[in-house]
């Protein structure tokens, strides 16, 4: 499809709806967006988990995904991180006059391609064009329900003193990935990001194994944010073992090189999982069955002291605390 | 407060956490939002309506409210359209580095203000910062879940030949506020943005009135372009009277100054009704005992023929196609 998104494309009239039937309909088809009104509408009855996540990456393409697929890893896993089965995805786009329909195509395909690998339903949109210079090419937003099957209960409040803590593969790729696509650095490293739906595997690990204190995926902020936020709100401490830590050798590499930490990166396609002693090496071997958990391992453990602290055991055998980070590294990483 | 929004807020670390804790919680606070993990969690059985919008207006002041207001009041809307009593909101917000703290508080004070007079709940948000011209202030979407009570079957498909129109107010008031807001016309006219949430007025009437068959709000392309819509999706001819469509006079005289069509303005606190003939006048009288419906009226009718077109008898007496529009007069309206 050649032409660019002009101003006429979020008016709400004709130009809108030419927009909505040739790309959007196109790729999102399902039983409930063709029939929808200005809602969605569908049954459902338990427990639900709903939140929402807008996107602003830059750049938009990068080596592994682009926004659209992102957009729905990200709303899937964050529901995913409450055990919940997501369902149903609303997609909200905004995009600058000028952007080409090439490029808005590849976009709204990734993330039909994504949901249906998933299993989700992209069920309800919007679209708002502005002028030139008042966005920076495009921004979704995807808000998502799922729903929480009967004897899960995971929470960030959730982690117990004694429980492991498992990360599900290699720390800091998407982080990595997106530094040097955006700073254009003469690296040679063929770094890709992580961006990846969990939703599926983390099913298979809650159907076997009903004791999961707490999932999050460790996006903005990375490993160090997340775990910090967890010992905050379950009142725990946290430690690491630095030689534990999954790091891809490509990643350390640019790291070291540009003063990075990888714990401080951040990832689209991980989980941190706090489980209990007597399951976690028997989830460890489910996740590794799994192409998104092939280097899932358990990378420390949660304590009684100091509460609301992370302690990271290091390679050189002494202890130093990861902070909650200040601010981002990378703006604008997801 | 004072400072400003800078790239850290969006970052996903401590400074991010500060601003939800002393901004957004702030105002939002609720039984659910304040245990929320990566997603908010409840119970919930039934038929739901789930829908999405993303905002930005400008300016994000204006007459008669703010993006903020808008973004509940347009999302709780296209629930009650439905006929569906709106629950749980989400928000996902895009902020330009730079916003000053007492605007966006003044943006977030008015979303709670709103929601808590329309009994909805702001359960699960996000919040995004891009560099200074990467957005244009603020851009913000909130999504929506309302559940649809038994009995009740409302869609743009369900106008039947015979039904009455409803307009519950006055045409064009939003649009026609935000052209002077943005064009600073030399023009006295004191005119303000309807922007309301119309749910608690709407669910009054369903639970008198069982058979609506369609409700809609014509915001975006306004009256014309959301009867067009109707008329296309439920394969039936409309025909308004031009002597019966409310216009305030203010607006009349700015829109014939500027050479613009009311019915193609946006409304932000308007619903389209279709109902039996039968029932239309009940329906009209219990309209007008609210604040948001004192200027309803009937202003039309479904006719067999020519179908998918909007007919309307002019106030000359002959008759015109009224066209969907295939832009919109006015860019970012909402």
């Amino acid at each position: 499809m050649t032409g660019i998104i002009t101003l006429a494309h979020g008016s709400g009239g004709k130009t809108t709806n030419d927009l909505i039937k040739n790309i959007f309909l196109k790729h999102f088809r399902n039983d409930i967006i063709l029939k929808s009104d200005d809602a969605a509408t569908f049954n459902l009855s338990g427990k639900l988990a709903f939140t929402t996540d807008s996107f602003v990456i830059t750049p938009v393409f990068f080596k592994g995904g682009n926004i659209g697929k992102l957009a729905v890893c990200g709303t899937v896993n964050d529901l995913a991180a409450l055990g919940a089965k997501p369902l149903y995805l609303s997609c909200g786009f905004i995009i600058e006059e000028g952007l080409p329909f090439d490029e808005l195509e590849a976009i709204v395909e990734a993330m039909g391609k994504t949901a249906k690998e998933c299993g989700v339903k992209i069920v309800t949109g919007d679209t708002k064009v502005v002028q030139k210079n008042a966005a920076d090419k495009i921004f979704i937003n995807t808000s998502g329900i799922g729903i929480i099957e009967d004897g899960l209960n995971i929470s960030g409040s959730g982690a117990k003193a004694g429980d492991r803590i498992i990360i599900t593969g290699t720390v800091g790729d998407h982080g990595c990935s997106i530094l040097l696509e955006r700073e254009k650095l003469e690296i040679s490293a063929d770094i890709m990001s992580d961006c990846a739906p969990l939703n599926l595997m983390l099913e298979k690990i809650s159907d076997k194994f009903k004791e999961i204190h707490v999932m999050r995926d460790p996006t903005r902020g990375g490993v160090a944010a997340t775990l910090n936020e967890i010992a905050a709100q379950s009142g725990v401490g946290i430690k690491l073992y630095e030689d534990r830590i999954p790091v891809k050798d490509q990643v350390r590499g640019v790291c070291e090189l540009l003063g990075m930490d990888p714990l401080y990166m951040a990832n689209e396609g991980k989980m941190l999982m706090f489980v209990p002693e007597i399951s976690a090496e028997s989830i460890v071997n489910e996740l590794r069955q799994n192409k998104e958990g092939v280097d899932a391992c358990i990378i420390g453990e949660v304590i009684n002291e100091p509460k609301g602290r992370v302690i990271i055991n290091t390679i050189t055998g002494g202890n130093r605390i990861v902070d909650m980070p200040v601010a981002d590294q990378l703006p604008r990483i997801c």
